[in-house]
């Protein structure tokens, strides 16, 4: 992976020493993708940084201050002047100001509206009213437009008129009075007769989402059919802008990290790891540790059911944390694949019983095999009798067969019931697991040992 | 999210029932995207599949061919003759060709590449050639290339010519004996004076890759930087194909496909999960169960030890599956935190010490919001003494500590040393947190009641 020297720390530092500013423009615009700056910009102290920053051409720091993290950007705003935050405002697409807007304070906020004009701030207060996780949210507004009478040739020239400002111009749209009616990809506009209407290249089934659609099926529906974008409608069948792909991305990759932290029995959190404080990791782990914590006092307590027999046979407490063990890693590894399979679209609430009937048979041969391997590990070990060999196979097929099932179908109950199917990944399952292990294992043990 | 009226199953198998061919072919490529129509096409039986795919016009078919699973295009192959097969090939692109063919057994392979022309031949053996995980397995071979003396209306006219059949245009390249000197936009080539040269209007900071660069790298860095692809030179700079933000997202998900299992304990695997058979789901399962379970046998030998503790004071036995299940849990949020680091590019090697140094001041606040949670909860639930209360929050406090930094640096370790940062998550760190645990508890318990 390559780009042409890329510029360090260290040389922009002593380019900055020595004042040579003018220098260092030019080497900024020619050897730094604002990509790149954004990233290597947060090692700056505050001062160092608006000094640079002042130093980048209106559209490089427009595109800077979009990647900039939060923080960051608040410092810049409290150090630019109106007149400079009107020129960054003036540069950044209508949907990158909506993402940065989400993340400030409100007097900030308040700042960097006054700074805007008025047509991108209707504009901007319209994307704010949609909700969150919407395709609305995350949609950009600018996209070009064809009339179906128009001609290939009328149509091309239209995008050599405006499409220096469209953040996409690679699939164009046919509207009639607003509504969708086509689409056109530029590759078919080029490669067609010049003389010819738009009508006849068109493509009339088009694909398309609502406003309050979910953002992350609009980000699996652009890369299951490999779309370079996909236009969003309102209520009323208006067109009324479009994700592009590389939102799309975006949207997988955030998705995707929230999924692996919840499934980790964390709160979901924006920032990066380092651009978390300590006091923030702390609070983002300990609610699911304290209430996992306090869950696992139930095991106590039916341990505590047991205590005579632990007191007559201790041996039986060395073979529990491998019963527990075990069985999570069943339960987790169910979970987690139906929980990938409900994330990517592939397994829907409906299989809830082909999934429990193919987990059933997966667990019943798993546990036919550990059990086996188990029990004969402990007769030659001579860590137990036949007796006991028996009682541990006994619990771990029963445990197991109880974790696949409790950890296939709990993910796919949460998402009946509109819960994030990723809480009941490990964590969760693993605690359940743990009540069941000691519940099965002492019952079996009352039951053959006779105590 | 919505495309007009999708065909059902049974809609189509009313159309073959009666035989009405002509309506079904027409239905098919007006209301069937080829994606879509492979996924339904897995619900036919075979003879039917293949009468459906028989009706589909030559680019549907390549296309819907390309989204089929393996054993279906294994049966389809079979079924097709010799100048079918020839007519779908011909229309496939290069690079899913190449995909087709890795998952194929090697007399389908023979039969598939006889019925492809010589140049093509030529192509996919190349291709078949780079390492599974590199650029140059998924690239794409076509693409535009310009001279930097032509005019951009010289361009157009070139991309208007070759264009139907390059699967993106929407990047140019320059190249200059057959090396890459440049890119042009076709946004920018369309926005651009006419007689201007392609010298003129090229951006010559290209970000490009090596055949052999890592694919999941590859794909990150069309992520991060918004690209439509990425060129690919081989290790003589010379340009021999591109990667396009299509393939990266799929990389993409597979990639967290592939984390997210193996971080369950799961062997990764490329079928769906009901295309997987009930005997591949134990195979996928079973390794690490058995590693894990016969792992723990450590904890099993180390709480043998203790047994006279254990008979003396059985309700010992009671804290352990609470302080294993915190401690397991709190790894796991730092393994995850970091594997996840890894594979975003967060977080690289020489982190490791700012990552323990973070971790240890977080475990050190969790230990002890955690301890004394934990030993008031004790007390209230009269379940020990305040001697007892003291061991647990302690061994609780090791244990996080322990179980954070294991849990932090193993994935770093894993990646320095060239394996996959995933397989350091849950499971593995649960059952080390369990071993450490154990010895950690008992050694306290044998100084406090001198047992």
């Amino acid at each position: 992976m390559e780009v042409e020297d890329r510029m360090t720390k260290e040389e922009i530092l002593t380019l900055l020493e020595e004042r040579k500013y003018k220098e260092l423009r030019e080497a900024l615009t020619n050897h730094m993708h604002p990509i790149d700056l954004a990233i290597l910009l947060e090692e700056f102290d505050q001062k160092h940084m608006v000094i640079i920053f002042r130093l980048l051409p209106k559209d490089d720091a427009a595109e800077t201050f979009t990647n900039l993290n939060s923080d960051m950007r608040e410092h810049l705003i409290n150090a630019l002047t109106d007149s400079e935050l009107e020129e960054v405002m003036e540069e950044m697409y209508v949907d990158d100001t909506v993402d940065v807007l989400e993340e400030l304070p409100a007097n900030v906020v308040d700042r960097l509206l006054m700074a805007t004009d008025v047509e991108k701030r209707a504009q901007i207060n319209q994307l704010l009213q949609y909700p969150e996780d919407s395709a609305g949210s995350i949609m950009n507004i600018d996209y070009i437009a064809f009339r179906k009478e128009m001609t290939v040739s009328e149509a091309i020239l239209k995008i050599r008129q405006v499409g220096l400002n469209r953040e996409t111009i690679y699939t164009c749209y046919v509207t009639e009075k607003r509504e969708l009616i086509g689409t056109v990809d530029l590759k078919d506009l080029l490669t067609s007769g010049e003389s010819r209407t738009i009508e006849e290249v068109m493509d009339t089934n088009v694909m398309y989402a609502t406003t309050t659609d979910d953002k992350e099926e609009v980000a699996q529906t652009i890369h299951k059919y490999g779309m370079m974008a996909l236009p969003i409608v309102d209520h009323e069948n208006r067109m009324v802008g479009l994700v592009t792909v590389d939102d799309a991305m975006q949207v997988m990759e955030d998705e995707t990290t929230e999924d692996i932290s919840i499934m980790a029995g964390l709160s979901p959190n924006e920032e990066s790891y380092f651009g978390t404080s300590v006091w923030q990791h702390v609070k983002n782990r300990l609610p699911w540790l304290i209430f996992l914590m306090l869950s696992a006092t139930v095991t106590q307590m039916i341990m505590g059911h047991y205590e005579m027999a632990l007191a007559v046979m201790p041996q039986l407490a060395g073979f529990i944390p491998m019963l527990m063990g075990t069985g999570g890693n069943c339960g987790s590894q169910s979970s987690t694949l139906v929980i990938r399979g409900l994330a990517v679209g592939e397994i829907k609430f409906n299989d809830l019983f082909r999934v429990i009937f193919k987990e059933i048979r997966v667990a019943l041969i798993i546990s036919g095999i550990l059990s086996v391997i188990n029990g004969l590990r402990i007769l030659l070990m001579k860590q137990g009798d036949p007796l006991i060999s028996l009682t541990i196979g006994l619990t771990m097929a029963c445990t197991i067969v109880i974790a696949k099932v409790v950890g296939c179908s709990l993910p796919l109950i949460a998402k009946k019931v509109g819960l994030d199917p990723a809480i009941m990944a490990t964590p969760l399952i693993s605690t359940l697991v743990d009540i069941s292990t000691v519940t099965v294992y002492f019952s079996i043990v009352s039951v053959v040992f006779s105590l």
